[in-house]
C-alpha cells in the first residue's frame, strides 16, 4: 500500500472537475500525482490546487498507467472513449456522467450500498449517480426500518447549473435582458428560461422520458436493490442558479408514522431535517453543504400509506462531486 | 328574463378582479347595472370597463338587493362576512376564494360538473375552484372515457401573481436587486423569492399540509364526484411572474393506452396538446391564453397504469376569472 494514490481527473475545467479539485483538497484525499485532463480546447489552462497552479493536459492520449484512480467528470462521450483504455491499464475508475451499465461500473452511494463492493479488487469501475438518485436513496437508505416503500413520484426542479456553467450565465444573461426590457434570442435553452419553468432537462425519448429520468429511475432501484420498485421522475429546470430542489412522494406497504419517520431523518448522519413549519431551500440551505436537506414530512390527505418529503441539495457537491470523492476514499481504504 | 342583469364584483381592483371585468367586457356578457366592490382603503379608485371609467365603491354598507349575481374576487374572510347577506337578498353569487363549503357552495367547472346544478333554483351560490384543480379536472374529465383515476400525485409550481400583484413586484425587485449586486429584506414572502423554489405557498396545519394543498385536494374529489379518489397534493413558489406548472402522475386502474389519450386530449375543447418531442411553458403558451396547455404525455417507466402528463394554465384566467365568468353565463341561461 503506497501512503498517497496517483489521481487523475477527467473533465477537470467543468464545474463538477473544479469541485472534485476542491473537496479532494478540503477532505485531505492523500495525493500523489495529480492529472488535470480535459478535452484539447481547455488543455493549457490552469487550476488552483493547494497553493499550486496545475497545467490542465488533453486526455487525448493520456497513458492511464500513470494513475491508479481516473475521476471521470465529462460527458459520457469522453467516458465511453476511454473507459477500455483505463481498465487495460490497470487503473480504477469512479465515472460521474452514467455512460456506463450496472455492469461495467455499479452504482454506489456509500452511506446506502458500500456492501455490494465486497470482495471485490482493483482495478474497480464505479458509477457515482445522478443527483437526484444520490439525495433521494440517503433519504430513503435513513429510513430503512420506518418505510417499506413500494413507489415513488419523484418531481426535480433542477437549477440551471446542471447544464454546467454556460446554463448560469445564460439565465444571468437573460434574466438582465428581461429587467432592461430588451428582447433577445435564448441560447443553450430552447427557449425563454428566465421566470419560465421548462417541462424538460434534455430530449425525450419516443416514450417521452429523458435520458436523465430513465437514469434517475435506474439509479435508484439499483442503489436501493429493489429492481421491483415502482419509479415514476419528472424533470424540470427552473430559473435557480444551484442546487436540485425535490418532491417525492412515497407509497408505503404500511401506514407511515411521521413521528418515527422524523426521528430517524433526524439522527441520520449527512441529512440536515428542518422543523415542521419551517422548510429548507436551495439558497441559505442547500448550496455550498455536503448535507442533503429535508422537510414538509407529510403523511397522505387520503392513504395514510402515503409520505411526502421536500428534499434539497447542493447538485455539484453531494450530488456530483462530493459523492465521487467519497468513492475514491472507500477504494483506497478497501481496495486500492 | 331580463335581457341584462346587475352585478357586483366584490375584489374589483384585484387581479382576478380586474381580470373578470376585462372577460365579461370581452365575452359580451349582459351586464345591465355594474357594481364594483372592494375594501373601504381601494373605494374611490375608478376601473375601466366598455370606455367608461367605474368607481369602485365600499362593500361595507352595499346592498346586494340591487343586483341578480355577485363574483366575490376578494380574501375568503370578506366572503364569509357577506355571503349571507347576499343570500338574504336573493342574490346568486360565485366565489373565487374557496371560503364556502361544499354544502354551502358546490364547486363547478362548466365543462366538468355543470350537470350538477340540474334541478336547483336560484338564487345559487358556487364555489369556482382553484385554479389547479380546474386545469387538472378539465384535462381528466376529457379523459373519462381512456383512463380511470385510482390515485393522483400532482406537484404545482406556482406563480408569485398567485400571490396577487405585490407578489409579482416583489419577485421584481429581489431580482433586480441580486443582479445589482445589493443586498435586500424580503417581503412579502419569508425568504429570498428570486433564483429559489419555496417549498410551500401558505402556512401549513399540524399534519403538514397547506390551505391550498388542501383545497386542491377537496375541489379536485368534488369535481370529479369520487370521494374515494387519492390526492396528494404538494404546491410549490417558483420564481415565475404568471401561470400554473403543473406535473401530474396518474395512476389507472387499468394499463394506458397513449395513442388514445393523445387522441382523447387532441379532441377535447378548452384543451391545446402539445405535440410529443415539445412542451408547453407558461411563458409564450399558456399566459394570457383561456386554454389549458398539456404536453408530456407520458406512460409510467415501471408501470402501464401510471400515466404522467405536464399542464400548464394561466391561474388568473381559466385558472379564477374566466371559469367564474362561464360559471356566471351558465347561472343566465338556465337559473337566473
Amino acid at each position: 500500500m503506497t501512503s498517497t494514490f496517483a489521481i487523475a481527473i477527467v473533465g477537470a475545467t467543468g464545474s463538477v472537475g473544479e469541485s472534485l479539485l476542491q473537496i479532494l483538497e478540503d477532505r485531505g484525499f492523500p495525493v500523489g500525482d495529480l492529472h488535470l485532463l480535459a478535452s484539447n480546447e481547455s488543455a493549457g489552462r490552469t487550476l488552483p490546487y493547494k497553493g499550486r497552479n496545475l497545467r490542465v493536459r488533453a486526455v487525448e492520449g493520456f497513458d492511464f498507467k500513470a494513475v491508479q484512480l481516473a475521476f471521470f467528470a465529462a460527458d459520457q462521450s469522453v467516458t465511453l472513449a476511454h473507459a477500455d483504455a483505463v481498465r487495460k491499464a490497470g487503473c480504477s475508475l469512479i465515472d460521474l456522467s452514467g455512460a456506463l451499465s450496472a455492469e461495467q461500473a455499479p452504482r454506489v452511494v456509500p452511506e446506502v450500498n458500500a456492501a455490494i463492493l465486497e470482495g471485490r479488487t482493483a482495478p474497480l469501475a464505479l458509477t457515482s449517480p445522478s443527483s437526484v438518485a444520490v439525495a433521494v436513496t440517503l433519504v430513503l437508505a435513513a429510513l430503512r426500518d420506518q418505510v417499506q416503500v413500494d413507489r415513488l413520484v419523484i418531481n426535480a426542479a433542477l437549477a440551471v447549473s446542471s447544464r454546467g456553467r454556460e446554463g448560469v450565465s445564460e439565465l444571468a444573461r437573460q434574466t438582465a435582458e428581461l429587467l432592461n426590457g430588451r428582447s433577445f434570442e435564448p441560447r443553450l435553452f430552447d427557449r425563454q428560461m428566465a421566470f419560465n419553468v421548462l417541462a424538460q432537462v434534455d430530449e425525450p425519448d419516443a416514450d417521452g422520458h429523458g435520458l436523465l429520468e430513465r437514469r434517475i429511475n435506474q439509479d435508484i432501484k439499483a442503489l436501493l436493490d429493489n429492481a421491483s420498485l415502482n419509479v415514476a421522475v419528472s424533470c424540470h429546470q427552473v430559473p435557480v442558479f444551484f442546487g436540485d430542489s425535490l418532491s417525492v412522494t412515497v407509497q408505503a406497504s404500511t401506514p407511515v408514522e411521521v413521528n418515527q419517520v422524523i426521528a430517524a431523518l433526524d439522527a441520520a448522519s449527512g441529512i440536515e431535517l428542518v422543523e415542521a413549519g419551517d422548510y429548507p431551500t436551495v439558497i441559505g440551505d442547500a448550496v455550498g453543504q455536503d448535507e442533503i436537506y429535508v422537510g414538509r414530512v407529510r403523511r397522505g390527505l387520503d392513504d395514510p400509506c402515503e409520505l411526502t418529503l421536500w428534499i434539497v441539495s447542493d447538485n455539484v457537491r453531494k450530488g456530483a462531486a462530493l459523492n465521487a470523492v467519497q468513492l475514491g476514499e472507500l477504494l483506497i481504504k478497501h481496495y486500492l
